[in-house]
C-alpha cells in the first residue's frame, strides 16, 4: 500500500464513520497504515508453503478478512482479551449435548449464509434454511396419513403436499423426513426420558403426494443460559426462533433440500434469532375450529390446523 | 446490491481467481448474490436495537468481514463442519493453564495486528511486540548489573542500554521487567517444580541506564501437540519463534512499552510462528570467546554474548 493509498484509506474510514454517525476513528496515519499493511502482508506470505491449494485459499481469505475487521474497527486490547474470553467459555460449555460454537455461528448467520452458499437458488426450487442441531438419524417411518408426533403435546396439524422436481414432474416415493419442538418448545431429544416423538420420515405415494398430521409449530427460544445468550442479550436481541416445522427431502438425481415452513403471522418472522425465515417457506397454518371434519376422518377434540407445502427439488448438481 | 453490481462482482472474481492462477470459483449470478446479500443485512438489522455503539459497531463489522469470506472463498458445509471440531478442539484443550485461542490468535497475526493498532508508530519511539502467554506478575527484583537467569540453563548474556523519552531526555527510575525461555525452551512457568527462574525487574540508574545478566535466547517453538499444532502442520509452517528476550518498560508520562528483542542472523527472523519480528528490534549478540573479560569483572566459564538494546518510550496518549 503507498503512503497515498493509506491516506485515501483514511479518509474514507472518516467519511464512512460519520456517513454512519458514530464516533469517527482517528485517521490512520499513512505510516501506521503501511505497518498495518506489512503484519498483514507476511502473515499471507507464511502460507505460501501450504501444499493444499484449497486450504491455502481459505486460510489467506481468512486472515485478510479477519485483519480488515481488527483493522476497521481499531478493536483494543481490551476488547481483544473479551473475545478471548467469550471464545474460552464457549469452548467450555459446549459438550456432546451442547454445541455452543454451532449457537454462535447460527446467530451470527453464518450457518444460514453457508446453506445459502452452498444450495443456490435454481429456478422454482424450494429454498433450503438451516439444519438446526436437533436433526437424529433414524426417525421411525410411518405410512401417509398417519401422525409423526407420537404424543408430543401440541395442537394437531395436517400437513400435505406434493414432491416434484424443476419441470414439474412428480417424484412418487421422494423420501420425506420431519422433525418439530412440542408445544413446550422442546425437541424430543431434549426430553428427560429419552422417548421419540414429534420425528419421522414417510415416501410420497404414487402420485408424488405426501400427507401427515404433526404439530402446529409454536415459537421456542435457543439455548440461551451460556456465553452465545450473554451475547444475544448485550446487543439487546432474542433468542427465540420463529414458529417451524424442520423437512428434509431427497429423491434420486434431486439435490437433497433441508428446509422448514414457518407460520404466517408469526410475530417473530422478522426477528428469527439464526436469520431461517425465507418468504417462500411462510405458509397458512388454518386454524380449524372444534368439530370441523378432518381429511381423514380422524376425530380430534378441539381445534385443529392444516397446510400445504408444495416441495421442488433442484436437480443434482445445480 | 443491484443485479448489475452483482454481475460485476461475479466477473471480478472470475478475474481475480484466474490471476491468482487457481481453480475459478463458479461466477455467482445476480439472484444467488441478491440472497446471500439479504441474508447478511438481514444479520446487521438484529442489531438495530443494540444500546451500546461501541458493540453495535465492533459486531456489525464482525458480521460483515465473516460473510464477505464465507462469500469470497464459496465455504462449503463440510468445510464449515471442520471449522466447528477445530473450534471445538481448541476450546476443549484450553484450560487454566494452556490458552489455545491466544496461541490461535497468534499463529493468524490477529494479536500482532492488535498490538500494532494499540501502539502505533510514534516518531522514534521502540517498537512493540506480542505479550506472549509467559508474563506472570510479581518477578523478583534486581539491581543494575546482577542476574535475571536466577540458575536457568544458557550461554550468559549481558544486556545493557538506556531508556529515554522521543525527545532524547532520559529516564531515570523507568521499571524494565524481563523474561525470557532458558536453553531448553522453556520459561520458568512451564517448569513442574514451580521454582522462577529467567525473570525479574529492574530500574533504569541515576542516567537513565540499565545493565544486567540474562541467558542468550534460544529458539523455541509454540505448543504444538494441540489443534493450532495440527493447522501449522497443515498449512506447512513451523511452530518455532525466532529467539527473543521479552521487556516491558513503564516510566511516568510514558506509554507502556511490551516488547522483545530478537537476535541478528538467527535462521527463524522471517518465520517466526506468531509474527512477532520487526526489523527494529532485530540486535546483535555478540559472541565472546572464553575468557575474554566481563563488563563488570564477573568471572564466566566458556563463551558468552553481549548486546546493547536502548529503549525509547513515546508519551502517554501517543
Amino acid at each position: 500500500m503507498s503512503p497515498t493509498d493509506a491516506q485515501n484509506l483514511a479518509v474514507q474510514r472518516i467519511e464512512y464513520a460519520e456517513a454512519e454517525q458514530q464516533t469517527p476513528c482517528r485517521p490512520v496515519k499513512a505510516r501506521q497504515a503501511e505497518i498495518e499493511e506489512d503484519v498483514l502482508q507476511r502473515v499471507i506470505r507464511s502460507f505460501d508453503g501450504c501444499a493444499d491449494p484449497r486450504l491455502k485459499r481459505v486460510m489467506v481469505s481468512l486472515v485478510e478478512h479477519l485483519h480488515a475487521f481488527l483493522r476497521d474497527v481499531r478493536l483494543t486490547e481490551e476488547e481483544w482479551g473479551e473475545a478471548i474470553k467469550f471464545l474460552t467459555a464457549v469452548g467450555h460449555i459446549t459438550d456432546d449435548k451442547r454445541q455452543e460454537f454451532i449457537l454462535l455461528s447460527d446467530t451470527l448467520g453464518a450457518s444460514m449464509q453457508t446453506i445459502a452458499i452452498n444450495n443456490e437458488a435454481y429456478k422454482d426450487a424450494t429454498e433450503s434454511t438451516v439444519w438446526g442441531p436437533f436433526f437424529v438419524e433414524g426417525s421411525p417411518e410411518i405410512q401417509n396419513g398417519e401422525d409423526m408426533s407420537f404424543g408430543a403435546a401440541g395442537q394437531p396439524c395436517w400437513v400435505e403436499g406434493t414432491v416434484t422436481d424443476t419441470e414439474g414432474n412428480r417424484l412418487p416415493g421422494a423420501r420425506i423426513e420431519v422433525w418439530e419442538a412440542d408445544a413446550d418448545g422442546l425437541y424430543d431429544v431434549q426430553y428427560a426420558d429419552g422417548r421419540v416423538a414429534a420425528r419421522a420420515h414417510l415416501f410420497a405415494d404414487e402420485n408424488g403426494a405426501y400427507r401427515f398430521w404433526g404439530g402446529t409449530p409454536t415459537p421456542y427460544p435457543i439455548p440461551y443460559d451460556g456465553p452465545v445468550g450473554k451475547m444475544l442479550q448485550a446487543v439487546g436481541r432474542s433468542p427465540y426462533r420463529a414458529s417451524h416445522l424442520h423437512f428434509m427431502v431427497t429423491a434420486p438425481g434431486c439435490r437433497r433440500l433441508v428446509t422448514h415452513i414457518f407460520v404466517a403471522g408469526d410475530d417473530l418472522l422478522d426477528k428469527d434469532s439464526v436469520f431461517g425465515v425465507k418468504e417462500s417457506l411462510i405458509k397458512d397454518f388454518v386454524e380449524q375450529s372444534a368439530g370441523t371434519p378432518t381429511p381423514d376422518g380422524r376425530v380430534v377434540e378441539g381445534t385443529w390446523t392444516r397446510t400445504r407445502f408444495d416441495i421442488v427439488l433442484a436437480p443434482t448438481g445445480s
